[in-house]
């Protein structure tokens, strides 16, 4: 079995064949209903960022990157100041559709750079220059994924027993919905599937994630597509789960990582760590090295995200679960303690504790 | 601030002063609407306990015998053999409302018992004892309550610093609602305020408890409503709460517990001990003696009832929120490891490590 099909189908992001269209999958609809759409116009892409159409930071980078390449090759000047103007103008234009994502404006800033570095182009060579560079923002993309997932196959190969399936728990989304490709926390699962394992010789327990339910929403939608054998549960359900022996191994993303390994994640990570410590299963960290912040000590130095209290009281419910004003406390994030990490896994290698040590034997941050 | 105001609001059952109606808070429309409603009839009362109107072990069995005596009352006869026959009858149509509540069936056969061991009385005197069987029931688990509150409120002393209030964390309802009265796992709080103090003296997090959102629904309605600090949040948010500080001490009810000590409660019960033993957070259980199963010698042989998994990704939602026909994890109890809980506060004294002992000391099981 590989993961061809499946990716036809759920790809979050790609360019029409005809390079006129930015192709998503709409995440808004998921997991009730599988629709792609096609991004034409400034204003399409603006409002699919804005609407989370299109989410996780990797995805969305790639998919503004596209979204400057088509939009520009659609401009009819052949000054190239103008041109500039115009795609600096859309680039603004993007930026504002989500004012906290930094991958997006990461993805915006390297096409304009691009763009005032090949000045020296015609206008129709930069267009095509554009293309190529959003593309390389894609496939880069796709690298880091598949370096994750080459070293998170190795343990799970290490983990494989005659007959028996691998339990493996993932918290949030970190999968292909997020990413250009393979995702990160799911990438061992993917590349795995492409070495020709089949569905079954994988169970993948997925935390639903609360309060945005990430995990029920996306992560079970994906793997179940890719025909990974997949179980839901709640988030307070991990600790019987792990109880029952049925969990392996334990992968998920991260946003963050401080020198010393402290890594933020999804709200509940840190839990997820304390629980697979006190059960002895090994807990990875899947990072791109990009993620890594060798500027940040520790994460006591990472601020959390409070968020809106109506998340948890009213978002998805027929009608609010909780009385009216009540105090809520919604943090978006946690820092999971370096001392519960089993490993970092980067694109450039798995890291162990002490991780700055790790770090830096990888060239992190030079 | 005492609760007198607070539980003549939101007492779960009562007698109507004319003992002609059982006097119930509505928990079905909780916490949105506060009402409540007098159940006269028969078919008013098995309406009420089948559709969760009425709910919790304890508020079941006071309900049912307050339930019993009322229509006892209204029979038209004075045969016994009559009159005992119809009690019967009564009994049996109340105990098919909900065919798993233990606490319905023991407090129905109690007042049965109540009723043949006293055929020598005429019907009238009769009528008169069975109203007085139901209050004994109601008078008991009011005094089991204050039993495990005034012995939650010494712990509560000890914690208290000038200036501070002092964070409780509960999971799950083991609130008024669920008992006669003070509830189990909230005993100590609403004692604390029967003792003058202020609702500000304490902070208790409420945990939503998922899937059922007991903790969501219930606990922060019912504690708010008394005046006391409350805030809720996600289950995976307790880590990160523990982490800041604010969490000094944990009680939560139970179902059933084990001679060595381990107890079965509400899912996701086990997570929170693990992280307050990672935290070095005290936990306590609190267990009415009566839940405390000498028969049973560790958690291993306490079977996890699996519930629908539409509860997970259907109940309370406008839309599904997970992949048609995945597979799905319910399970409605999990249990803590004995090593694990700091205490079992129970009616007749607050037990330690090694709990097969305590009970013993204490007279459980005898």
């Amino acid at each position: 079995m590989t993961t061809d099909a499946f990716f036809e189908k759920v790809l979050t992001v790609r360019l029409t064949p005809d390079r006129k269209g930015v192709d998503i999958i709409d995440q808004t609809l998921l997991p009730g209903t599988v629709k792609r759409i096609v991004l034409s116009t400034r204003e399409e892409i603006w409002e699919a960022i804005r609407k989370l159409r299109v989410r996780g930071a990797p995805a969305i980078g790639v998919c503004a990157a596209y979204a400057l390449a088509v939009t520009s090759a659609a401009f009819e000047t052949e000054d190239m100041d103008d041109f500039l103007a115009k795609v600096h103008e859309d680039a603004e234009y993007y930026a504002s559709s989500r004012p906290t994502a930094v991958n997006l404006f990461w993805a915006l800033r390297r096409m304009e750079n691009t763009a005032r570095e090949n000045a020296q182009m015609s206008v129709a060579q930069l267009k095509e220059r554009l293309y190529e560079e959003a593309q390389a923002i894609r496939d880069e993309d796709v690298n880091i994924s598949l370096g994750i997932g080459r070293i998170g196959f190795e343990l799970l190969k290490d983990l494989k027993k005659e007959g028996k399936s691998i339990g493996i728990l993932t918290h949030c989304n970190a999968g292909t919905l997020a990413t250009a490709k393979y995702g990160t926390a799911t990438a061992p699962v993917y590349y795995a599937l492409d070495k020709g394992w089949a569905g079954t010789d994988m169970h993948v327990y997925c935390d639903e994630t609360r309060p945005l339910l990430q995990g029920a929403r996306l992560t079970s939608f994906e793997l179940s597509s890719a025909g990974v054998t997949t179980t839901l549960q709640c988030d307070n359900m991990a600790s019987l789960q792990m109880k029952m022996g049925n969990i392996d191994i334990i992968f998920t993303g991260c946003d963050r990582v401080a020198r010393n390994g402290d890594s933020a994640n999804k709200i509940g990570t840190s839990a997820v760590a304390i629980l697979a410590a006190y059960y002895h299963i090994p807990f990875y960290i899947c990072a791109p090295s990009s993620t890594i912040d060798m500027e940040c000590p520790t994460g006591e130095q990472i601020p959390i995200e409070m968020r809106d209290g109506s998340e948890v009281t009213d978002m998805w419910y027929k009608e609010p679960m909780a009385p009216r004003g009540i105090n809520v406390f919604n943090p978006a994030f946690d820092v999971t303690d370096h001392s519960l990490i089993t490993g970092i896994i980067t694109e450039r290698g798995l890291c162990r504790a002490p991780f700055d040590k790790a770090f830096e034997e990888l060239g992190i941050g030079r």
